[in-house]
C-alpha cells in the first residue's frame, strides 16, 4: 500500500481541518489547527508569519497531524487520519497557497488572506512517513 | 481568568472530539482522538487497554489536546481550544467513565463499551496548565 492510500488523500484534500503537532524546544508538544492540501505525495500548509510551529520545525522536523472525518464506525468511534512525517519550510508563496486552500475550506468565491499586500510568508511541506488512526488507511494497524 | 474559563469548559463538556498529543520515547509526537470530560477542573479520558499514549504519559506527563468548535470567526478561521497540561494515570474505572462519556458523544440510550465484562482499564487525568487556540479562552494570547 502506498504511504498515502487514496482514502487518506481524500481526507487531506477535503475541507477537514488538520491538527498539526510540533515539538517545542523543551520537548513538550505544541499543537495548532491548520488548513492543508496535497502537492504530489506531500502535505502542504501556508503561514503568513513566523510562528512557534515554524521555529519548532526548524529545530526538529518530526511532526504529526490528525484529521477527523464525518464517518462513524460500527461501534460508534469516529474515523480519523493520523499522519507522521518530516516537515521542511519553504520561503514565500503563502498567500497563493492560502488562496488555493481557501477555495476548499471557505468556498469558491472567497478571497483570502483578507488583506492588501500580504507578506510572502512560508510554506510547510510534510513528507509522509506513516499513517494511522481509525479508517481504511489504518487497516491492520 | 481561571485556567479553564467557562467558554473552554463548555467545549470540553460538549461532544467535540479531543486530539490528544503525547511524546514518544524518541521525542517525536504521538496523537490520537479521544473522548474527554471534566471532573472538577481536570480533564479526564478512559482507556480499556494499555496504549502507546499511556506508556508515553508514564515517561513524560506533558500533554496537549486540541478541540474544534463549530464557530467560525469573522475572517473565516475556525475557533478551537488548545489545552496544555500534565497527565496522570489512574488504574481502573474506564468502563464507567466510557459509559458516562458515551452519553455525551453517542446518545443517552447507548451502552458503551459494547462488550460483556470489559477490563477495568485506565483513566487519564489532565491538570490544566494553560489554554490557547482561537476563541474567547485565548483572548490576548
Amino acid at each position: 500500500m502506498a504511504l498515502l492510500p487514496e482514502s487518506a488523500r481524500a481526507v487531506l484534500e477535503s475541507d477537514a481541518l488538520a491538527h498539526l503537532v510540533t515539538i517545542n524546544q523543551d520537548g513538550s508538544p505544541q499543537v495548532s489547527i491548520v488548513w492543508v492540501g496535497l502537492e504530489g505525495d506531500e502535505i502542504v500548509s501556508a503561514h503568513l508569519r513566523e510562528q512557534q510551529k515554524l521555529r519548532n520545525v526548524r529545530r526538529d522536523p518530526r511532526v504529526a497531524l490528525s484529521v477527523e472525518t464525518p464517518v462513524t464506525n460500527p461501534i460508534g468511534l469516529r474515523e480519523y487520519l493520523v499522519v507522521h512525517g518530516r516537515a521542511t519550510i519553504e520561503e514565500g508563496g503563502a498567500p497563493e497557497l492560502l488562496q488555493r486552500l481557501a477555495h476548499t475550506y471557505l468556498g469558491p468565491e472567497v478571497t483570502f488572506p483578507p488583506m492588501p499586500d500580504p507578506p510572502p510568508g512560508f510554506r510547510l511541506r510534510i513528507a509522509v512517513e506513516r499513517v494511522g488512526g481509525i479508517g481504511p488507511w489504518a487497516e491492520g494497524s
